[in-house]
């Protein structure tokens, strides 16, 4: 295996070198979602106010509107007397306006009548008698009012494209009479897995040397959180030209083509190999500079990014959520990752780690504040299940130390 | 209103007492679904392994499975001599046993051979004749090697009960042919919207003093991330009657119920009222000490938890996100709630607090590290749009100093 295609294929790649410069091109296309279904899409563009928000000018206590200038001087021990002109209603329009020496009582909420530019909060005035309210502070104009664009002026940018839809910004939405939004398809993500060994997860019985596929199953979920769609290919036989088939198959109906590879050297060989021959420009990287995680393949194939990952479940996911889900969601149009919840704590022991390596190390999180590490093979599951999140050790550590404060990215 | 009954709508709490009281005992049933739609949802109970896992001892790396004690002693520069007795295939039990002297080549992940207590890395190795297998390496029993129940003993726990389930159980569930998971149902919760300015958000023009219902959209989505079926129970006017009748009407189907109050005064007062006579044991608080928010009902009707919000958007969903959410998690059975994204960040600027209130404050973080805070009426949703996140400025602080450190929530 001396040719340059064969040489190629052991590029070995950095996290940030893949993560800065595995970025393929490809974006989904938009489709229009109703409000209710939009949480966590991902808008493909900005979306203006179609008119100022929220509309008329508004109150923002119980009180009375009035014009400011009529209280003016005012003080508990030198109160000011306005005749009562009216109630706003809420809902609808003040029926009177407000002119000198007059005030209008108005609910939070309510539309601040013409020729009022303030109110006066119900706690410092009196209906001394009907029709007379009596004012003992003073208010400024504007105070008590928020202004008909204070929450939006008409044309203004409120909700940005790129970034997934949260709560509130679904409220904005609805405030603004915008029940519909366009947002980027989610990307098709096609899983794969391989190898003699794998059967379906539904299997009841094991045969001896045989396990079931847990990586598709929790892969389909990763694919989930970062915006995707997951659909499950299937496992296919360690057989060189069935690998490429079913890749090839996929390839028109996927935004992104997953292989959760066999284990085995050859196995992982035939992956890249099948890989290579889907398309150009083929393979970015056969190997990356991760631990545990190390027999990873990227490559980008007639347009389609495709990821190769070690068949251990551990390494795979761990992989899938370093690499994968950026990849994910970049082609689904998230610019602006949501954060991921993290906590600081203090590691309880020494870890070793190789320069030029990142490594992943699984740790469980007391409240006490304890990052304890969670060691295991790169085969268990279980060192997964039990950990509450984990800790990156950079490229460039060569450890760290008993004591230190890391940042544990927690398992969500 | 000096009756007993009236002073207890008046029951100001913090949301320390809230969170630690307000615990409302109702659960949740529970359903069965299947593994792919499993993501999130909450284990009723928690899940033992049916059988041994991997179940079966498998190989870590590509080599030779041996029995260790052969291996002792050799050296690059006094190999050990092993006659190869056939090869492990994937997916299959090994056709031969290990002997003393002999090996068998084994993949990763095949399985152990009888007689076999370790694997050589085949990197330790040479096949110096058709038969003949050179090692320079000794290997310790076990090495090289997972053992049967290593990922999981027969009856072990694999996932606890009262946890969101994650992408990695669901790969735990699927290696262990788990295929489907008895689950809590989701929280049904009604959300009534009350004010007689309120319009639905789908209306196109707006007469004047209209708003449209944004707080449903926003809190409908906080209800799904939480774990809950949120169902729209539409807007009711501001009629006494009216929001008892409809919220009588949804007691029979709802796990939890929420009502987004009109804003002013009479309004919220009619909202407690209304709850008060929906049943025993009725209003637990009225009023919480916090900044926005105070205007805010807890109460258990009739088995029903009920969270009347206060009528400003920001204000009802600065404290669903509080209290309403654990609430909503609780009646789904989800006893560890999940981490929720945060980072340490600098104040840009002195903020005051009044002692014996928690105040929330909406802020950016800049890639420097700072939170600027983002002022703006309670009224406002564009604060909450605008804002990356949020500090927590607790009871008895009286405020905190520009470049402090402060730890912001994050909206995801």
């Amino acid at each position: 295996m001396a040719d340059a295609a064969s040489r190629e294929f052991f590029t070995t790649r950095t996290v940030a070198e893949a993560l800065a410069g595995f970025r393929p091109g490809r974006r989904t296309g938009t489709q229009i979602v109703p409000l209710h279904l939009a949480l966590r899409r991902v808008p493909a563009e900005p979306v203006a106010a179609p008119h100022p928000l929220p509309g008329f000018p508004r109150s923002t206590v119980d009180g009375y509107a009035v014009r400011a200038a009529d209280t003016y001087g005012v003080s508990d021990g030198l109160p000011g007397y306005l005749t009562l002109a009216g109630a706003v209603r809420m809902g609808a329009a003040a029926q009177e306006a407000v002119t000198p020496g007059r005030a209008i009582a108005i609910p939070t909420g309510g539309a601040i009548p013409p020729g009022a530019d303030a109110v006066v909060m119900i706690e410092y005035t009196a209906e001394v008698m009907p029709g007379t309210i009596e004012v003992v502070r003073p208010v400024a104009p504007g105070e008590g009012v928020v202004r008909a664009d204070e929450d939006a002026k008409p044309g203004e940018v409120i909700i940005g494209g790129g970034r997934p839809l949260r709560p509130q910004d679904l409220g904005m939405l609805a405030a603004a009479g915008v029940t519909s939004v366009t947002v980027r398809k989610k990307p098709v993500v096609t899983i794969f897995s391989t190898g003699d060994e794998v059967v379906p997860a539904d299997t009841p019985q094991l045969k001896p040397g045989q396990v079931r596929d847990a990586t598709a199953a929790a892969l389909a979920a990763l694919v989930a959180d970062a915006g995707g769609e997951p659909v499950l290919g299937g496992i296919v036989p360690d057989d060189p030209g069935a690998l490429e088939k079913a890749l090839r198959g996929a390839l028109p109906t996927s935004d992104v083509l997953v292989i959760s590879a066999g284990s085995s050297v050859g196995v992982r060989d035939e992956t890249a190999n099948a890989v290579a021959r889907l398309g150009e420009p083929g393979i970015w990287c056969h190997g990356l500079a991760i631990k545990p995680g190390k027999p990873t393949v990227l490559a980008e194939c007639a347009g389609v990014p495709v990821i190769g990952l070690p068949g251990n479940p551990r390494s795979a996911l761990v992989v899938f959520r370093l690499i994968g889900m950026p990849v994910v969601r970049l082609v689904g149009g998230c610019e602006s990752p949501p954060p991921q919840p993290s906590t600081r704590a203090r590691l309880s022991r020494d870890l070793a780690s190789a320069a030029g390596r990142l490594d992943v190390v699984q740790v469980t999180v007391g409240e006490d504040g304890v990052a304890t590490p969670v060691f295991g093979l790169s085969a268990l599951l279980s060192v997964l299940t039990a950990a509450d999140g984990y800790i990156v050790i950079p490229d460039e550590a060569t450890g760290l130390r008993a004591g230190s404060e890391v940042e544990v990215i927690l398992y969500a």
